[in-house]
């Protein structure tokens, strides 16, 4: 089997790897339907997070069961299922309590650039389709892997409620999710932060009603002015530097509620600033896992079309070019199908 | 007309200053029933916080109004009355919100270890109690001012919710009342951080479950292994210092709630650490105007008695020995009567 291989910065290899097979009981092996490059695959495909030899690279993935272990009780070969890039039992504490991407059990999928993919602890991580979907609503499935659930995740972890002001501080394909999800969640008024002409017409598709331009201590004076000098209620952090997660805390309003999903670069907290802006702090590696069941309803009942951010569709071998296109902005987001 | 002055660390006096008098059309003047020192006022007095010539000290307050301005309508000479250590108009978008110290018209009040004090804002500042109280009653009202609100705030800020596990980081006053109002509020198990005899009775008699002596890594593997692995769902940050605030994160489950109080000092969060640990953080500054008026009837009907954190009662004279003793842990505070 071939699929995409990460040997450093810049360099990723669609090349020969050991087709995937059951190891343990609990496992299934999934064929790929499609999966697709996260902005997050970016961090090493950029330098910025270390890469410790040559290593297969990918968390995003959807298809159908070819195989499960014998110990495999809610999902079964033929069946199409989405998981999440971090495998759990979804039967310990943290699971049980809505977070299982600090299942205490967790495994991380991380080769699922491929046609095939081994996914552990396949009954506490997969969640099947009512039947195998139609070709057209495979992309919007797959998001709900990661990037969906993130956004998702990101509106939540901000307290979004029915007509509130929420702002989103990234334009990736999380971001715009992120705007989509608070949409759902009834807020009346979703500034997206975007600079770039074709995200900001998708915010406003997903249902942004103000685009802010600016960045930093200026885009912070913008919501403000915005928001008649308070800040928003929410604040989706959606990039993970210390810009743009100072950005979020500085445009939510007192005792308003930041979501941050963007992995921590290098970040630092002054706990003096955030300590005086009474703003609520909730994020993490979100628990895509916890939100899979009602994601799929609304994507099957056509309520929701996240699959939307995906404007690059390859195949699976030109891998490498999907990732040059995101690193260059030229794409949001890469769909790669098998 | 004499009160407290704080010269420069340890140096507190108690000198001539000028009898406070209404300035504002909105301030009103109590005279004092009594007034206390705040842990957060050996910031300055212990030389950690910078100190700019002479200046009055105290903002813990309660007492009889003696006169108000004519744009006050709301409270009127003769009664006791209660407020926070910000004045507050209570009617901007943060008072609103239940933000009260982050009123777009807030003002310190800083100069209450004194017979009489000015307080701005009186309508949005100050609850009055529904008579004139016994003399016994005073030094739990006079909680409210501060200690009792932000312990209150800390489990608030920290969820704490009937049947939850709560820890408390920091065993003063406001840990203490941090402990007594997590039981108010039906935790099933509040684990009291705390090496002092004297400080763990208390926690005891105010709900304390379990104490733990040990602080640092030895603190959070305690609370760990008291919550199977998993950490408490609240956890009260009530000290403000780097140690403190890692003890709590890191003693918080995923999906819980750090609830912090303490005024931080030298504190940084690690970005990458918050987001695994998936811990909720909320504090600042506490709004205890919000809680006035729940705290008094609780206070007025008997449920609580948060005047039991003070253990040292000196005339206001005094004030300079009230300040040594807390500095050096002799008391764990001082109430001072005019």
């Amino acid at each position: 089997m071939r699929g995409a291989v990460i040997h450093g910065p810049r360099d990723v290899r669609f090349e020969e790897r050991e087709a995937p097979k059951i190891l343990e009981p609990t496992d299934a092996v999934i064929r790929m339907a499609a999966t697709c490059i996260c902005g997050s695959d970016l961090w090493p495909y950029r330098g910025i997070s270390p890469i410790d030899g040559p290593s297969p690279i990918g968390h995003e993935y959807c298809g159908v069961v070819e195989e499960v272990g014998r110990a495999v009780r809610l999902v079964q070969p033929g069946q199409f299922v989405i998981g999440s890039f971090f495998a759990s039992d979804n039967t310990c504490p943290n699971c049980l309590a809505g977070y299982q991407t600090s299942c205490q059990h967790k495994v991380l999928v991380g080769d699922a650039q491929a046609p095939m993919v081994r996914v552990p602890l396949a009954d506490g991580t997969l969640v099947a389709t009512p039947e195998v979907p139609p070709d057209g609503m495979v992309p919007s499935l797959l998001t709900l892997s990661d990037v969906m659930g993130t956004g998702w995740f990101a509106a939540e972890a901000a307290d979004v409620k029915p007509g509130k002001t929420v702002a989103v501080v990234g334009d990736g394909a999380v971001g715009l999710l992120g705007v989509l999800s608070a949409r759902q969640m009834g807020a009346a008024r979703i500034i997206a932060m975007s600079r770039h002409t074709a995200r900001q017409n998708l915010a406003r598709e997903f249902g942004a009603t103000d685009i802010v331009t600016e960045r930093g201590d200026e885009g912070v004076a913008r919501v403000q002015s915005l928001t008649g000098g308070i800040g928003a209620d929410s604040v989706l952090e959606c990039v993970g530097t210390q810009e743009s997660m100072i950005q979020a805390i500085r445009s939510t309003r007192p005792g308003g509620s930041v979501g941050y999903v963007g992995v921590p670069h290098g970040v630092a907290l002054d706990g003096e600033e955030l300590f005086y802006s009474h703003v609520r702090l909730h994020g993490g590696p979100a628990p895509v896992r916890r939100f899979l069941p009602d994601l799929i309803r609304l994507v099957w009942d056509g309520k929701i079309n996240p699959g939307k951010v995906f404007d690059l569709e390859l195949p699976l071998e030109k891998v490498a070019e999907g990732y040059s296109a995101m690193d260059e902005r030229r794409a949001i987001k890469t769909l790669l199908r098998p």
